[in-house]
């Protein structure tokens, strides 16, 4: 897709399954399970992690010059989320999504002479 | 995931590609072609169809009980995008993500009986 | 700004506020206080009208063709939530924004002529 | 509102500012300028400072645990957006929103004894 590598792909697959994955659980299993799991830090972490994912997709999808230092402190988040997820139990489905998203996010952050930052500052063709 | 139907699962996978193709094409292919691929009221629905998709995933993903309303305004703004790109041209990987997304859309808009709103109603044991 | 109307710019400030009263008061005295304030349905009815304000103020913003139909739905959004936050108690804060979103909102969906839809539909000098 | 600390509440004006600016003006002002105007780098730039903001505003309001690392990174690509408008000229509005918005923004990346962390960290009365 739009000649994005198969790197970046592949971390805007595990980005839009951690965005979904968070959003999606904050807001139906945890609040319907109730104690730890609808506690304020608690979600407020999962709607850290889903949002940061979302905006992270765009990001990535557009090229952005900022491409690298999104990823790494997407990584971060998610990694968070992770471990709080984890503690707590009865979470395995976000704890491996946001594990997965933050590896994905980790290449690209590493990747810092990576083809998103070429693509990004090429002027096309006919363009003043 | 999250006990949500086979329907709404779809809707939102069709929902995520739809997301992620509009967003990134307007600002990548779109934009680097220039000429009517940049026109100003191309891009805005591009971003329009976008941000209503990645909106509608949320929403689904909650259990939200505007889900029919949400999304039989999504699948009007996919319809319109589609449209548009293919009128406009090589945007066939865009014409295809809208259209696929606004059928799935229908789907759960058609449902109104549908199990996202009766989960959504349910109030889990040992809540006030 | 940006040659929008009075009518729009009053919209918009009324569309962040609203965003972010249900999206901080979700997350913060909500789920804080606990009780029937933290039940499911009534944050997810807070996270759909704080994202789909946000949505719009993007979307009256870049002069959508969509305007008057996402300022309808969204005024349906607001109307609900407010509702919801005045028989809860304890949300006053959260009624006024919402009810306010919602009048603005009305505005902008009744005024079919609007500015905005002509703004978009102009074709500038010297685009293709 | 919500017990928000000034600084807090001063950067959240700003950020809704910012990202309401940025997110208009790339997809009025600068499309329909066309020219260096609607670059792609340009445009990126803008829908990145303009989705940051808007997380950013989420995220102080909702007092997540990384509200200075988001803070930091946002005054970066402020500021950076602030720079490329400048140089580019005709932007002065938002050169404006975005030189302010990263000042208030390292105001609450420095103040990492912040009333936000404290405020995350603390359960609340009868809650597990």
């Amino acid at each position: 897709m739009n000649n994005l590598s198969r790197q970046t792909r592949d971390a805007i697959k595990a980005l839009q399954h951690c965005h979904f994955t968070c959003s999606s659980m904050a807001m139906t299993h945890c609040l319907e399970l109730g104690g730890a799991h609808a506690r304020p830090q608690h979600l407020r972490l999962m709607l850290d992690c889903a949002g940061f994912c979302a905006f992270t997709v765009e990001a990535l999808g557009r090229k952005s010059q900022f491409h690298t230092r999104f990823a790494s402190l997407c990584a971060q988040v998610c990694d968070t989320c992770a471990k709080d997820c984890a503690a707590l139990g009865d979470m395995e489905e976000c704890v491996e999504a946001c594990r997965d998203c933050a590896a994905r996010c980790r290449d690209i952050a590493r990747d810092d002479h990576g083809e998103v930052l070429q693509a990004a500052s090429a002027t096309p063709p006919g363009r003043p």
